[in-house]
């Protein structure tokens, strides 16, 4: 969005078809310099629309770009998963059907909104074939798309920002959802142990997705179940089969990834 | 247009999840008959937005359609061909460069918001696949895109009804228009002529094409080089030539394009 | 869609711009006819391309729904929801991280490919405004999007037909997900019935409400919290809370609903 | 495009969740240094999709400036301008009507093309809001957009490279073309300077319109006409009403334009 933003602070004053003919590009320059705007290298009668439409089109991505954090939360807030709720205010009514119960509201607009930033890029794109040196076509359009686009991009980010600030996190529930397959989710793992002490990886498969979708199926403990195999038992013992089913081994590379995106913010 | 906007009289009570949990589908049917709107056949939170989506993409067509309109004035009122103006008010201020010219601007905007249409009925059709009974995140992208293209298409018609109302038709232009080639356009015409005669398709071919290229490119009239051809002289008298080089040939099935245009307005 | 694919049954020989200049309009309307073709009211050189982009906007809206479809399954397959699968051969391999879990590839296959429906849409609102009698620039596109559109819409009724005829369905999944509440879900019908007593409508809904969050909060059942309510249980008896709290009252105009159905299907 | 390009030359290797389960980031930055590939700083299963978005919607614009350029030319090209003619083969046959007339049919060919790509990029904007780590409905969309959009997009450039390489420039048409109005196109350069010579702008904005009206609707001379008004020619003197009609005045700062351009190059 910055380098967009950057890209259509420029002007030009080169007469009706780009000719300089009643001024000279010396003038140009000195008046976008008081201006503070660059001025455009090869001009018609306006700046060319490419310029424009990079910048909604920019705005467009943007969008898309919050909506994809939208569509998580609002998976995220579903009555089955329910892992976190975007913030409402004490006294804010819940869903009409269902006083008990709140919408991600916040996030459904947001998802809305990202879809009429992105018709608005279409109409952006359209813009920027007209006619001769110009024809005042795109004019009509811009009224609408201009403020329009940059009005909504800002107010989504206000959104968002908002839903991040005041999320509510149900750790509780997360725990809850992880162990829903009893413990089937670490079937990778264990796989890849598996063949590590050298077991064929078609035996380790077999053995490991029978023992998976069993305790899927059954509501019994993946774990359990594999320390009852004795081609498991004789190769991994309780300890190891243990650690392989703990949930933070998949965060030890956490940190690294937190520096990249700091690193990405700088 | 009037289809689509009917398709979308329309209403439902069929309670949060359409299974009518707290009125009877009776009770629908009554209110909507009151209300003068039909009754959605299967609902859920929502008249399912398959319905609205049609009517904004109805508009978008329209609006194409009256694009289509526009971009053939505004190729009439080009400098070079101006064989029709928009209407203008006395005293309208022409072009900035050229005061003695007038662009076509109601037509630019014409074009301008067809393309403002086009980009909402691709947020009407994202609209459609909301989640579960319903989510709201169609309600923040609708209420932008409702209002914009209704009104616009509206807004649009009256600008085209009032562009074609107050046209100015210079059929001097278009005689010296249609005199440009000096006579190369009625080429086809000669053509069929000669292989009507017995002349080989291909002979006829060559000696149309060659007087016709001829014609354009000296600034001799094509019929009077086609008299000096023996090979067509000999076949087509001057009177028979002449009727194939008179405009009026083309204008002879007018009256049955009109009559099936009236018929369609019926 | 049987509307959309009729309305493009049309054909035109009308002459290079429409003026019939070497065959009679009765010779078109022969031709039409022995084709099993309409003939267009008024032509140009070609068939004016509203008609197409009548035919792909209904296909992208078509695609939505399916879409719509798509969406929905998509959800209850969700690992935490999981009340029906997509079909799958015996054998075919699981998600790659967790073998035992099978992700809805078909269903989000459909979403994608509406995507392209979509876009394919505003291509064919861009080709109606040609130039003249016609510009050729709708040619390059259309031999893209034509046979894309039509291709994927067959393709992608194929795909959502085989998902419903061999759809997995889990109902004791779907109950127990009724019960994540603890019967919080009937709050609605509990605050009516309560009103009809005579219960003004805020003390029914406070007393519900604060029912229905314990329950879902507290993993209690709703029904037994109000049996305990004295405000509750001398207005509804233990029988009528139960009746109240009973899935099977949603069910009772599920006749009316599939009978408007079957109405839409003839 | 070039830096459109390059955003996409990423990889990541973070496993099924991106939590670099079985595999260290360090492993992750080894293959991508080795597949000359950047490493994706925050990834899912996959690279997020908005990188994508970014190549095709950067095509889209890319289609959308060469069809500013193919406009241009299509309207230089029509019957009554024909000031430039794209390339054509010796013996390529003409427009279907008149065999004489050569239609541009390739600068139309790239306007189709250009509607193809935005319809792309739309495709492409609506994949970034993937469901959790990703679900797979980009992949279908992609399989279409991706190679149609690059490859489409060098196509067009190879077109457009090719009509420039072999257009036909007609001057004398230019020329021709520029006498059109009678000189009452330099009406802003007489005006300006009359105003400089202390005339007030009102009376010399008069004078220049009617003038200009006068030269445009009878066919006279504008320069002629001037030199017969008194205000005018006791202001300005034949020679200098002769430098201000003289079209090479508005090609003075042609080279300083042609420098921003090389430099634009560099």
């Amino acid at each position: 969005l910055s380098r967009a933003f950057a890209d259509v602070e420029i002007g030009k004053l080169s007469g009706a078809v780009g000719t300089y003919s009643t001024l000279d590009p010396e003038v140009e320059q000195a008046v976008m310099e008081k201006l503070r705007l660059a001025h455009e290298p090869v001009s018609t009668q306006v700046v060319p629309r490419d310029r424009h439409a990079a910048l909604v089109a920019a705005i467009a991505l943007a969008g898309s770009s919050l909506e994809r954090l939208a569509v998580e939360l609002r998976h995220l807030q579903r009555t089955e998963v329910r892992e976190i709720e975007e913030p409402f205010r004490e006294g804010q009514k819940g869903s009409s059907a269902m006083p008990h119960k709140r919408n991600p509201i916040i996030c459904e607009r947001i998802s809305g909104l990202a879809r009429v930033l992105r018709g608005n890029a279409q109409v952006a794109f359209e813009n920027v074939p007209l006619w001769h040196e110009r024809d005042i076509s795109h004019s009509s359009a811009e009224r609408v798309i201009l403020p329009d686009s940059t009005t909504l991009i800002d107010y989504m980010q206000h959104l968002a920002s908002g839903v991040i600030d005041g999320m509510r996190v149900y750790p509780d529930r997360m725990r809850e959802n992880l162990e829903l397959t009893h413990g089937a989710l670490y079937s990778q793992a264990v796989l890849s142990a598996l063949v590590e002490t050298g077991l064929s990886r078609d035996q380790a498969y077999r053995l490991v997705q029978q023992n998976a979708q069993r305790a899927w199926d059954e509501g019994r403990s993946f774990q359990a179940l594999l320390e009852q195999e004795p081609q498991v038992a004789e190769r991994l013992d309780a300890g190891a089969l243990s650690e392989l089913c703990d949930p933070h081994r998949f965060l030890r590379h956490l940190p690294a990834v937190f520096e990249r995106l700091e690193e990405l913010g700088r």
